[in-house]
């Protein structure tokens, strides 16, 4: 069985030594290529979320199916990667979304770790779930591929929320408190779109949501931390040095139509902060302090 | 207004000091003690939760409202601090629970924090509200007395769970996924005994378990990661030196009738290394590795 891995940063090697591991036959190709190796089984995206449409169009559409592991929503359309590759090549192209709590360095170091693998076909997750799947990288299949690209892009966007209110230095309550009501405005955002609620509760959501909300090897957490310590936005982007998704996706999140009217005020004063030059400080006693009746109704809190 | 706490560790004497800084008089009573102050408008508990039953015998019923500040399970029937004190001092006793993620510490140094204060009587959790509630600590209600004194409970035994993936090493892959199935495992147990799982998304609920899961502030963790590095269990207690409610509570979960047939392969674990002399890698391994389909299904992960 032979597999093509587009993109070859640090996601897309380690999934690339997962599969290796396995007895696959891995093949990367890069932005600058233009040709599929031949024949091939399966095309897996590791590529950075805004670079999807610019790199996929050099190719044609490939025969095989094809799993997204990119998390992060395109500007200016807040478009999920799965939806930009049927864009591009077409509408019945079988493309699912890999996502779950997963640091590249600790499955790189054989840390146990579980993902979920999402397609709306059936036969299309369990391809990529067969081809995955082993002792130390446990992966689960859902149908819910709207939910569990959300869930996997959104995430950031609290995760930045997360690192401003730790750069702030608020305290553990203050982040717990701020995790919570994130992961309720994530789950409104996805139900806007017709992702299912119980998604929010797996891997691909609060899995995913508790690893990058408490923990330093975040990007996203990192460059909130580094805002509200009083960096520049762009060079708190320079000094972590690679992409960061969460980024572009909270431009989209606040921008775009499909999210118009779902409350989301996290994600809009990490917009602000980021992007309209708001204090961190000013914003953050919005994200922790006064929270809106409706919100907690939600959780039967008033 | 008069206010007693019964009960003077750091939870107690940490709420005593937000009740003096709103202008109340406030007064400890203790475990030798047998008399309330006169007159009385509210009562606060701050007792470890195996000591409730005994010092309550010991005074009268009182004619004021009274909030449970203990998150844990009574030995051996898994009773509620709530269901005790009924018990002790009357079926029509008013008396509501609160939770949340509270780090004592952290709100002694006057960070912002949030907390829910539950009862079945709205006058009871209106007037606890109206007590508690202020800029730096805001108090949100519920009516799900249940499931916030369980959820407060449970995610104890979690925690420490948690900190038994910390002790071994496994990583933050590991630990966000141990996680994601505790907060299922938790809901799981609270239906069982007429909670409602929305409450297991609030602040009691996935709030306390990023908390006390992630932060080494937690007891409850702390345990569990000095057992899985080899201390035994009466040591790790020893250094720990104060009333860690997980580790009763664990035992009141996996042996209460009351959460017979209800699915608990983490609370388990947790209980076979604590009290069972289980080696923890050997029981983690039955924690991140397989987890059966029925519980995935809650996710539809499969």
């Amino acid at each position: 069985m032979r597999i093509c891995i587009l993109g070859a940063g640090q996601w897309g090697r380690c999934v690339a030594a997962l599969l290796e591991e396995k007895g696959y036959d891995v093949e990367f190709r890069h932005h600058t290529d233009r040709r599929w190796p031949q024949p091939l089984d399966a095309l897996l995206l590791a590529l950075p979320v805004q670079h999807f449409r610019q790199t996929l169009v050099r190719f044609p559409p490939p025969a095989c199916p094809i799993l997204s592991l990119a998390k992060g929503l395109e500007l200016p359309e807040a478009l999920r990667p799965s939806e930009i590759v049927r864009q591009v090549w077409g509408e019945n192209t079988s493309v699912g979304a890999l996502s779950g709590p997963n640091f590249a360095s600790e499955i790189a170091q054989r840390l146990p770790t579980a993902a979920v693998v999402a397609a709306e076909r059936e036969e299309v997750s369990l391809l990529f779930q067969r081809i995955l799947h082993c002792h130390r990288y446990r992966v689960y299949r859902s149908t819910d591929l709207i939910g569990v690209e959300l869930a996997g892009a959104l995430k950031n966007v609290y995760a930045i929320a997360g690192g401003i209110c730790v750069g702030l230095g608020l305290g553990d309550n203050a982040l717990a408190s701020l995790l919570t009501r994130s992961l309720a405005e994530m789950t409104r955002l996805g139900r806007r779109l017709g992702a299912r609620p119980a998604t929010f509760r797996g891997l691909a959501g609060v899995g995913d949501l508790f690893l990058t909300g408490t923990s330093d090897q975040s990007r996203n957490r990192r460059l909130g931390k580094l805002v509200a310590q009083g960096l520049p936005v762009d060079l708190a982007l320079q000094r972590i040095g690679s992409v960061v998704e969460g980024y572009p996706t909270t431009k989209s999140v606040v921008r775009a139509a499909r999210f118009e009217n779902v409350r989301k005020p996290i994600a809009t004063e990490v917009y602000q902060i980021l992007y309209e030059g708001k204090p961190p400080k000013a914003a953050l006693s919005q994200l922790v302090e006064p929270i809106p009746e409706q919100e907690e109704e939600e959780f039967g809190e008033s």
